[in-house]
């Protein structure tokens, strides 16, 4: 197996799982910045052209994030970050869905149309008037979040799972670009929680941090 | 088991996924036009508040249409919708979530924003300067998505996956408020493909239709 590796949340995310599931895969490096993803043979294999990605043992070439932790769940199970049971993994997917349409989309959208826009409008079709928009829908979903995280240590109780993690990496991520500037009260708690374990600390890309995006 | 059912392209998509898998289960109707999924006992045991949703056997509330997806196929693996190996399952989730955060979230925001803005400016945030943004994220989501379908029966080749059907029954609920109004070339022959299986005209519920949502 190989990981292709880069700047960004989401790149970030998948080093955090690897830590708590204390895999190691060979990797290479995209470089965004110079959108060599979006060129060659990188954006054939991958039409999403996203990063990370992966490609198995079989020579598959496996994209987007989530599907990529569901299929080292499957392949590595233990420890489980989706769930050990049907009724676990569909509680975490449940919340996996609902953060990633509720907040961390809307998030990489708007640093998409807004602090990102001068490099975006090179290499994608773009919304800047979508902006404000997706930072109100940001501040809703957020605000829809806050009250059911009271008394819970992570999104599915005392598991910590990779919907945390999915939220974790898009919400650091904002914080560096102030989208949102300022968690409430059971969100930044749960913020800090997940900031404490090892994995958040040694998942940080020191070239991604020099290229001013916190906690990418 | 138990399906609480309504109106709705996500509920049609669920009715479409039990009749290609065989399955019935005892189900409830939610008046989603009366917002009784926003009141009472539904909304706080779902807080994401939408439809369907499913109860398990052991009382577990499993709400958000994909996931719902995924215990059906843990639960009764065949016939695969999702996939039989952990290579064929990561193809049709790497899809599902293209699909998806591509097309059709824009679809249903786009929906709650413009055509459906009466009805949901009473009971959600809503963001009607972002219509014309999304509609236009829909169209560069499909263009992406037309060759990507040139020479394939379905998103994963040969497979008829639940990717297909989230797609489908987006674009099905699409068509009748004209988001989009047409279909390019590729993407129109797989919609007609999958619009002639039994199971889409099946799913079809006759009360949706009356309110006036085609394939509802």
């Amino acid at each position: 197996m190989k990981i292709y590796n880069s700047l960004g949340p989401n790149p970030r995310a998948l080093r955090m799982l690897l830590i708590e599931k204390n895999l190691t895969f060979p990797t290479e490096r995209i470089d965004l910045l110079a959108a060599e993803n979006r060129a060659g043979d990188y954006a054939v294999r991958n039409p999403g052209a996203q990063l990370p990605s992966m490609v198995t043992d079989g020579g598959m070439m496996i994209a987007e994030t989530t599907p990529i932790f569901e299929y080292l769940e499957d392949k590595y199970p233990s420890p489980p970050m989706v769930g050990s049971s049907a009724e676990e993994k569909a509680e975490c997917r449940m919340w996996m869905r609902r953060v990633e349409l509720k907040i961390t989309e809307h998030v990489y959208c708007a640093f998409r149309y807004g602090p990102g826009l001068e490099m975006y409008q090179q290499r994608q079709a773009v919304f800047p008037d979508m902006f404000e928009g997706l930072k109100s829908q940001i501040d809703v979903g957020l605000e829809w979040l806050d009250p059911l995280l009271a008394g819970k240590e992570f999104l599915c109780g005392t598991r910590f799972t990779v919907a945390d993690i999915v939220l974790f990496a898009a919400l650091d991520f904002g914080q560096g670009i102030q989208i949102p500037a300022v968690l409430s009260d059971n969100v930044e708690a749960w913020f800090q929680r997940v900031n404490s374990r090892p994995s958040a600390l040694a998942s940080i890309d020191e070239e991604g941090t020099a290229a001013g995006f916190r906690g990418v």
